[in-house]
């Protein structure tokens, strides 16, 4: 059986976790899967969450870009809005700061089992990720082969070596799983943080 | 007469500033005026693209949070959100890489003359900045006088101590002007950048 915690800020706020609470029926016998059917994304935040309390790290990740069109605002109510769309995003999703470092990652999952589709990224992440490397940052994607349940820290690096070669007159599209079995390090899921990718940025450190 | 200059990446794409165009009738001669009424949002923003397309530092805002309800799909054309609210951020608005350091902060205007009311800092942007110094982060805020045309860095390690005392028998509500001109760095108004505020930052490092 597994207790919730509580975790106490030091200002004596209650943490309260972005994740929606779980239901009544939770099965804890799930809890120590890797995976747990949660998306890459939750297990991401998790972890971030556990990293923030114990004070490892604060890394979070950045909201959904929105163009906001048309908002109304009921009496005695939130505002709501109303007509927005979704905006290209111009960075990386998770960035933060770890043992005084720069951290800046993105999270992809891919159904594929022997390669990994270099169109999961697009060319202003990719952008994004080679300007970080210039300032000094620790940048990498976390990519996860869903049907594998094996997820990798793949170094922007080497990413970006993989996106150049995309030009070449035989340059893949994709990068293949051994890839990733050579030059990437693997992440093991636990129970806390879920997915330990802190221990894998600790490598490149 | 200002020439508007087109930057091209290593990699040959255009650069697209974020900002909206200048409309036709655009006057040139209100250039080089502090402020030219735009927000201390728009003039960071315009900062951090400088600061991006010359190398010096990678610094974005981050979108608005917003919690998405409803979305409609229409054939032929891009997703529209119907129903979404905003939420309130977790942390400061402002983060990325500058000479290595991880630099965060938030940026506030007030209208007052001769005090800064701490009640336009949120307990969660604080309580964000305190966890960031504690992993080596630097961190501050960026506090525009609009009235009096002035703008200031101020460490969050003042910040907080400011916030901190408020709890105090005869603890203040808001940092005095004066407080800003003995502790805090002036940030001056330039054409490029709009505001030089890391040189601010260089006298923290």
């Amino acid at each position: 059986m597994i207790q919730p915690v509580t975790i106490h800020y030091p200002n004596g706020t209650s943490y309260r976790p972005q994740q929606p609470e779980k239901p009544a029926n939770y099965n804890s016998s799930l809890i120590r899967h890797g995976g747990r059917g949660m998306t890459l994304e939750q297990e991401i935040n998790e972890s971030n969450q556990y990293y923030l309390a114990h004070e490892i790290a604060v890394i979070h990740k950045k909201p959904t870009p929105v163009q906001i069109v048309k908002v109304d605002y009921p009496k005695r109510s939130a505002a709501v809005i109303r007509e927005a769309y979704f905006r290209r995003p111009s960075t990386t999703d998770y960035n933060g700061i770890y043992r005084g470092r720069y951290i800046d990652f993105d999270a992809k999952e891919t159904k594929e089992t022997t390669r990994f589709p270099l169109d999961n990224f697009h060319e202003h992440q990719v952008e994004h990720m080679r300007s970080c490397l210039k300032q000094g940052g620790i940048c990498f994607g976390l990519i996860k082969f869903v049907t594998l349940d094996q997820l990798y820290l793949l170094k922007a690096s080497d990413l970006i070596h993989y996106w150049d070669q995309q030009g070449d007159p035989h340059g893949r599209k994709s990068i293949p799983l051994a890839a990733f079995q050579q030059q990437a390090i693997p992440v093991a899921y636990r129970l806390n943080p879920t997915i330990a990718y802190l221990d894998a940025v600790d490598q490149l450190i």
